[in-house]
């Protein structure tokens, strides 16, 4: 097998590179790194055109880069988009980490580094993947790079640059590795997102805040009332009570709940890992289609009044709470936040005032797994795993998804090598160099069977 | 009239006098102005030195020292004890002051500086009074003092203080100057304070802070547990649900409750005043009746989750409550928190575990409106006001009124002289010259008819 004997003789290389490019500390979300953003494109755009491509360019946003490039063999053949990004979390608390998060080490055949898994170990397979498929005159379709630098801060720019290059990013299927599988040994593909709407909401009662002695009892406090509004969010059933909520919600089939089922899920571990006693969610689903397949409700915080140490009698003015819904398909992050804000004016009691602010959203994603890219991902990982991947429905959600099939009218395929344990976002992030070489493996698989199946159709 | 005289005649030096003691900075939360606290208490010891007891001094405590001073004319005749106290509330935030809240103006009649009400100025009337009443040779009974330095930190040391004390401490009745009339021109006297009963609860779901598109949906949030907690704490008809809570509440007669009805309240000035819609509160009591003489639960600090700007998905870990329970006569602080910890753990589900920490609590105090000491005061008041005052019922706490029935077997008369609109505790804190004077006019009085009363019975 030619790519096994390329990725053993260049592996110590391929690490040694990906060393290089953790070593620059991108992190998008402070202005002080903007050099680093700045020399973190620079790099990239390097090794996309040292692994082949024909041209390779930065191209201006409003904020970072993108690194865009792109090898053209045939315009007949199809062509395969490839998305990833360069931009990482930032590292704090350093104290946590073992070593400092931008001088990466190896440790029980794994790398350390911020960015290691999520996303530049992840992207870096695809360019070295390109690169062996280049070097072993092996490359079946023409590719296409687009690499951002503003993910971990909600790639605000990327929408205008897809909608304004829709001709450039013209393609078959976009590919992206920035998702995780069950285990090394349970390959898995993720064949949908959720998406998400995020309101914040305030309850207001009396115009300052009173002595509960003196006014305690006798009017409406607004913690009470925000309280009350947030319990009634749920019904006895599990079932979201705003009207209309699930009118679009697309019910799997029972085929697809069985495949789903398929995944391998051991409730008394989950339990035992959270520590709690019991599960609770909608009747009717499975702990892992609560978490993946249905919509849901979730208040990621609360304040109002004395929160301070020790106890003070207030009735305060006002309460707060941070409330997040994930969607699924076919529901629309607009239509459920425009849903829950006249739900929530609608219930208020008249004793207060409420406002309903609405933050960030996204839209839910999925893709049919009789769709020629998740057939030909699942082929791939079966070649190179030895096994069928599961398809899995990831719970959060990645909005540029959603953004790259209404502005390119293009699916993308979401096969990704990290693991659930690579601790991504926090400290001591990591990435199995197995993992990495799998990854480097099993892309051009992907591609040669995707030109198989295209061809085909 | 001897005394309308005798104040006319002292007036302006009683103000220069107030004036001395409330330029000293006796700010009992901070520990920075120890100093201070001792400067205070040995000016109120001259003070009482030279309004003529027999002997004054400062009792050492675990805190700032007790001023007791004492004049025994004849121990067959009744003895008064009254209590006040030299301590004051911080005065941050400073910029809110129109003066320097240490350096007393007269503006409008009124005196403004902290403490000038609460309770510098009530508690030097009584020092006034009495100087008047020795010096027109007028004193018809014994007379204790008790002025203490920790009242605005909690009383901390004063219940050990009395129960060490309680021979020298021997009296017929208590009397303070710590609460408010309704207005200059309807006078009004406390026949009850509420009890209070407060709690901190903790809700743990998972053992660590989860991503809510990973785990939303599936598990418990206990933000939503514990909001389920706190809306299920309430009826719909604004009754409390904790079993047995109401059990030993006093219900007032029809009688009592008419007469309470008398004090005049604008239900729509209220609403305006706090700019609320409605009010609210429990089934078939009036908005005084629900703040002042029945038992209440109010959240008064809720927190959990992310808090900050923008957002965030988390699932927390943990979410918080401060509540708590004002109590009427016949309750137990105690036994009120037993209640509530029992109840609030056996509703939590199985999916959260739930902690309840019990803060201080105090005592309900009532003194029938028939008691000497209240008639007293009634004829007291209506000699110098032309007008019978009103009974009312505080809805705060002061526990050691409560402390003293338990631990000396008095009852304490609450004749106090402020306005609610007096600013205690808040910036431009003032007290009215009209009502510093109104004070030391009828407080004699108070002397007067008790003694009488108590010969009568």
């Amino acid at each position: 097998m030619l790519y096994k004997e390329y990725i053993e003789t260049n592996q110590q290389r391929f690490v040694a590179e990906l060393f290089e490019i953790l070593s620059i500390p991108s992190i998008s979300a402070d202005p002080a790194h903007k050099p680093d953003m700045l020399n973190t494109a620079h790099w990239v755009k390097r090794s996309l055109i040292a692994a082949g491509v024909d041209a390779a360019e930065l191209c201006e946003t409003g904020g970072n880069p993108v690194v865009y490039a792109e090898k053209i063999i045939d315009p007949k053949l199809p062509t395969i988009l490839v998305y990833g990004h360069y931009d990482v979390q930032p590292a704090v608390p350093l104290h946590l980490w073992h070593n400092q998060p931008f001088a990466p080490v190896i440790k029980d055949g794994k790398i350390f580094a911020r960015g290691a898994c999520d996303d530049k170990g992840q992207m870096f397979m695809h360019i070295k993947a390109f690169e062996m498929m280049v070097q072993s005159n092996a490359l079946p379709c023409n590719v296409k790079f687009m690499i951002e630098g503003e993910e971990e801060i909600g790639s605000d720019h990327l929408g205008a640059f897809v909608s304004a290059n829709k001709a450039k990013l013209k393609a078959d299927i976009i590919l992206i590795s920035d998702t995780s599988i069950i285990a090394n040994d349970i390959p898995s593909i993720d064949s949908g997102l959720r998406g998400l709407s995020y309101v914040e909401v305030e309850v207001t009662g009396p115009n300052k805040d009173l002595h509960s002695g003196v006014y305690g009892g006798a009017i409406a406090n607004p913690i009470h009332v925000l309280c009350e509004m947030i319990a009634s969010l749920h019904d006895e059933n599990g079932k979201i009570t705003i009207p209309n909520f699930y009118d679009k919600v697309a019910e799997l089939s029972a085929k697809e709940r069985t495949m789903l089922a398929e995944a391998p899920f051991d409730l008394s571990a989950y339990k035992n890992e959270l520590e709690i006693a019991d599960v609770k969610g909608e009747d009717a689903y499975s702990t892992m289609e609560r978490a993946s397949i249905r919509p849901t409700l979730d208040v990621n915080g609360i304040w109002g009044g004395y929160i301070g140490e020790g106890a003070k009698t207030v009735l305060p003015s006002k309460a707060h709470a941070k409330i997040s819904m994930r969607l699924v398909p076919n529901q629309s992050s607009d239509e459920i936040t425009a849903l829950f804000k006249q739900h929530f004016e609608n219930i208020a009691p008249k004793s207060v005032k409420v406002e309903v602010h609405a933050h960030h959203g996204g839209e839910p994603y999925v893709i049919a797994i009789d769709h020629i890219g998740y057939k030909a991902a699942e082929k791939a990982m079966k070649t190179t795993f030895g096994k069928q991947p599961v398809p899995t429905r990831g719970g959060g959600s990645i909005p540029i998804v959603a953004l790259f099939e209404k502005e390119l009218g293009l699916k993308s395929v979401l096969m990704g090598f990290g693991l659930d344990s690579d601790a991504i976002h926090s400290p001591n992030e990591h990435f199995g160099i197995w993992n990495f070489l799998k990854g480097i493996e099993t892309i051009p698989y992907f591609y040669q069977y995707y030109v198989e199946m295209a061809e085909k159709k």
